[in-house]
């Protein structure tokens, strides 16, 4: 493919105008995925345009960080939307009977960081993958992690979500040869600065073959996780 | 492989001591790739014993931020170490002949990146991969980069650096559907905060698909690339 | 004019005294547009005083970052007020019929930006200017925003209103040749330190012809390109 | 012109390929001034022959905070470049007759902010402005800038360079009603945090008509305001 | 007096052990004015009983930050209890008719610093003092300032209230030869930083004789300037 | 103990999967005190189960951070749970007739830091120690504190609570020879930054024994005190 | 004295013009004493210009910040330039028989505050005040600050200056009736910020009567204790 | 012992007034070791004087954070200072044949730690222990760890020294029952903000028991552990 070719085709990626959007139909076929919602700093009624657009071209929509009632809107238009609470997210998902491809593990190290970590998980599950969860295994009581060796390392990408102190993903790091995607999560008080803590642990991470996204972004790490692992 | 095997063969793992650093020989068995040493912090002498150490049970060694002087001790033990002086990098490759892997592209937003973006590409090359690269490609002047769209498609994993507002990570990974690992550099001043401010952009990418290393952790960056190329 | 001249005539600026507040019913003149009413950190009634006492002497006037129910306080003294929702202003504006000028394009990175955006574009429309806008235009998918080229190469001035990394002023002013005023939102979350990184990333622009204004500062960004385009 | 047509001419922007740099010979005419070279983070040799090359097809280069020392590699190859030793800046103009624009001001607050107010005013002229210039008028004794209240009215656009506190641009905003641009410096100690209170300062402004550039960015400053002066 | 008898008087000195408070009543003589009680993190049971025990012995009691309900508690104790709603105190107040110095000046940036400028104005008051006000003479219309200029030329001390940029104390203590007094608001929004813009300003005034107080501490800015003014 | 025996000890500790959490019922053993669950970002319903699983094979259970209405649904399933409110914590104790070791003293500077002066004592008595407090003995009253020199000089570890400017450490710490553990707060407003001002006091303390645990973690404080007083 | 006079007085104020530097001559008869000349960011022969200009029409000139080597420029227009290696300050003082005015005490919490100090005790010296002083009485032993207290209890205002930690402001506060000037200083390391954590200590004193000045401005926290014993 | 005994005690310790200093001789009594001397910020001269009164009371002497260089003049006083190159401390110990007891360790997490570790070990040693030392046991090789979980859990009181994402306190509080004494370094670069992001995480750590001093110090450690282990 030649530059002129290249930019050609750039210029002429469909988009649909909707005034406050524009929704980029292609995107599922230039990136594999269609265009994902964050939820925040939109109303429920923008969402439920976007999401029956976006349903009309695509299989599978995604909608993440937002509460239960805003479901009730995007149904009216698109009446096979599902709401997961503990993730805080809307899917529509019309190819439920496609394969999955095994090799994504997530990973919590308490309680509290589940709800990120479920939002990792179902991203990487709607693209097509088959995610194993373990949860709690921070590394107050290592042991069990240790646990868990023999899963950990059969996994392809594995994904470390952590709040406080966020010393899961170096740790696990440690204990595998593939790419571990550091998750830090606002889970905390006083000098975890609302996750800020986490994040620079896990950017100071010793060990290397780890990358982080942005503090609660569990969707980032789980669409991340389903590249590596395609 | 079950728990007690895993944990007995993580009890046995051999390591030498040397009073000032525990050499981890193992590591390219149970990581894919020899312990990589960081410079900063550590005398020429104690960097020269570890190297030699590695070198004697490794076919390669990474050092990563260290001065062209410190190859000179080294060399006395080690005598094929070579110096990388855009890289800062000393390295010891006695496997230069096998075959390269195709897939990882190394962008730099300017020429002041150069170096961090060197020390991303020369760790991949060593773990075994054919690099790309192109330099000064930043979004002050989007058609450098657009110029590159046909090559950019082709690769597996693109690693992005880039200082002062280090937006070129968001701007690649809206272009391709693979992993785009983003290294901000300390290159700025000002507002820059030693390279915060482009951190935190790339942390917050509207692009999906984004994670970040540590500043200036081009060796970070290529390792990660080299394990997702794999 | 001399010196002594310029002092007399700044002595002798006349401003009404409500206690509460010093109103400089000289501004119109001095600056060519009346004072703005900043809402936050003041009451309904004191606003609606405010008000009152601004329209008795000028035909524009402006309040920012207010609830709907403020209006019905205001209303009661200043009865053709009017409460624009999105942007979350008031206006009294008694000159809806003087002539616009062209040349202002506002430009907003997502959805969840159009409120600053507004903010800019109702300030600047009733500061004069007939104002073009162009929203969701996010460096994510720069297709977008190449689409308006021929529009953005006729401003005179763009306003780019963008949160979470905050790259959208850095590409536009890469491809104009006019004045980019960069205003960051507090759109986002975790390591956007509310507004911060996109902020830090607009200030850090290596593109020149980038200014900056306060984060959510959309009436800033409007009455700046009001002045620029005079 | 439309959609295609800009496209297209984006598409085939000629720069030329140093391997460290790309060259964006056309900048000059796409944006009204050719690239301007940020000096730190670059070896003399590179900044020489970048100089050499855009010399090459344009009548003015600029190169921004460096040393005495690197004009002497600089004039190996372009002769008649030029350095300015306050403003640290080297500059190459072969169009010096050309006529100037009046209406620019560059105040600074203190003696110590002269080297960034003298890299504004060495740009704006570079771009074609006649400059006026008024230094140590801060807020400390403001009966120095009342002094200049009548010039101050007769520009078309202020650029106001503070350390420490930087007050300046947002009382200088207020006694004139055109475009202030403000210029933080990294003058001061303490709790100036290298110029972060100066720049948070007049982030902040309770005066309207203010925008602000990177500490120390007096290129920045001098630029917009040329392109404002337009 | 000896070192022995003032560590005697210190050993002394009287408190009242309330179990959740121990209540200083030698403060009065000591240092000149009771102890003040800061209301938040104090139920209204707790400073009911606070001011109870201090008006046993002392003439003034002062409660900072408190809501108006909590006054309701406190009268059920002490009747003669008062509530100022614009500065949220309440006081104790039997002896009004005590003779009041002049010489405290409080000024105001705009109309919303008025809750702690009052703060400011109410404790000086209640030590004794007559206390001038002039508010919204913020330096975006420094003519408003200008126009006090007699009236702060007659001040002993000036207790300079401001938020957002917070440059009123540096123009008023260019003006003046007493001490000023800065206090900062968390007036503002985004970079304003919850006040931390406004309180860097003041540490970093090029104008000596300023001296600064915490973020909203009215209260310690009119407590020191009635030590100041005695 | 070799360490193959180490190793499989810590292999085969035992713990419970609740899908949502891991509980480690061995810590009683292994580190002296079980597991103690750290309330906030858990569902009453989750704390319930943990309690009611921990409470099964261990003597004392302990919750921080929760609301009363937390203990009604922990009540259902484990009867004898109890509700400090002013420590906010929840308690099992079966053991309450066991000696008590003395030793331990707990500081507060002011009224406002209770709560955790509480959570702090709450901790070191369930887990079998006779703690000695004294409230509301800050810095600003030194007095109050000299009073407590002989209770202080007889204490084997000294907890010190205190917000604001978090003094309160280092002074006591200059009076004793004994470990204190200095605990900041979140008591305060604007420059306290939400307990960061008392955190970084009491990491600068200038007084040697002193070190730190996290703003408002009095659990951590009370832990560490009790482990120091074995 | 109306208005008109006051700012016609403004209006004239004499300065003088160096092109780098405007001399404020009136500055000593409008506020007391001369302007004081900040070194950092001057040269040499600026620093020497200024001070001439100034000690032609003023019998005391004050350099703060400077090296030793500055005083040989200096003394070559200026012969009875006098330098002061502790507080790194140059003064000419022509008027060394004038009375001196008791009433300020000057503490340093610890050795290496002692700069700050002296730079503070000079200024108030200078300003024609008699300084006691008393170095190393911090709070880590606080029986050394106790045994002041006679002499503290004398003084009409206090500069207390700390590092480190920063709490001797609070405490001599609880001790005196008087003003304390609390300056913070950069001394200590880690956590201690450059001084933040002290500044910040300082900020949030629990003691009511301490106002703050810049780190390390012992300058400022000098002039304003000379303003104060007026 | 009564409260007026403990004052008179406290206001007759001695101190030996230098003018610079004020030597604390009681304090070996009073705390169980004497003043330790923090060598930056003093000149060599300073140093050397306060060892040399030290010495003539005390048996032992500590002087951290010093070069070689300021070995030599303290020996011109005090013939006996010895200088530990690697813990950058003086010592002058005359009890070198008192017993030592057991029971603390001192881990590193790296090679680049081991100079603040050596400072605590040195530290604990002068003060009468038996240090066990293991170094380069960071968490990116847990199993180097593991190894030592024998001589662990055998220690009384563990000191973690850790730079980089200072992980290592957590894991071994999670493997132990003793305090854990968390020692962050400033090894690191970009995010580690100069040991910040180690202090964090060691401050949320979510292991009981770990207590945290400030960046670098290792003697805080040291001492601290030395106070725990009597």
């Amino acid at each position: 493919m030649s530059v002129d070719e290249a930019l050609a085709q750039l210029a002429n990626l469909p988009y649909e105008e909707l005034g406050f959007a524009k929704i980029d139909h292609h995107r599922a076929l230039r990136r594999g995925f269609p265009e994902v919602i964050f939820g925040p700093g939109k109303t429920a009624e923008q969402i439920a345009s976007i999401v029956e657009r976006l349903a009309s071209s695509a299989s599978k929509v995604l909608v993440t960080k937002v509460d239960q009632e805003c479901l009730n809107t995007v149904k009216r238009l698109v009446p096979d939307a599902e709401y997961h609470p503990i993730a805080r997210a809307i899917t529509v998902n019309r190819a439920k009977d496609a394969p999955r491809r095994r090799g994504i593990m997530v990973l919590s190290g308490g309680t509290a960081d589940i709800p990120i970590a479920e939002e990792a998980a179902l991203t990487a599950e709607l693209m097509g993958n088959e995610v194993e969860r373990s949860y709690d295994v921070g590394v107050a009581g290592v042991h069990r992690l240790l646990d868990h060796l023999p899963r950990l390392r059969q996994a392809k990408v594995v994904v470390a979500v952590a709040g406080m102190e966020g010393a899961l993903p170096s740790v696990v790091s440690g204990l595998v040869s593939v790419p571990v995607i550091a998750a830090p999560t606002s889970v905390g008080y006083g000098a975890s600065l609302g996750g800020l803590a986490a994040l620079l642990t896990m950017l100071n991470s010793c060990s290397a073959g780890v990358s982080v996204v942005n503090i609660d972004n569990g969707f980032g790490a789980g669409y991340l996780a389903a590249l590596i692992n395609r």
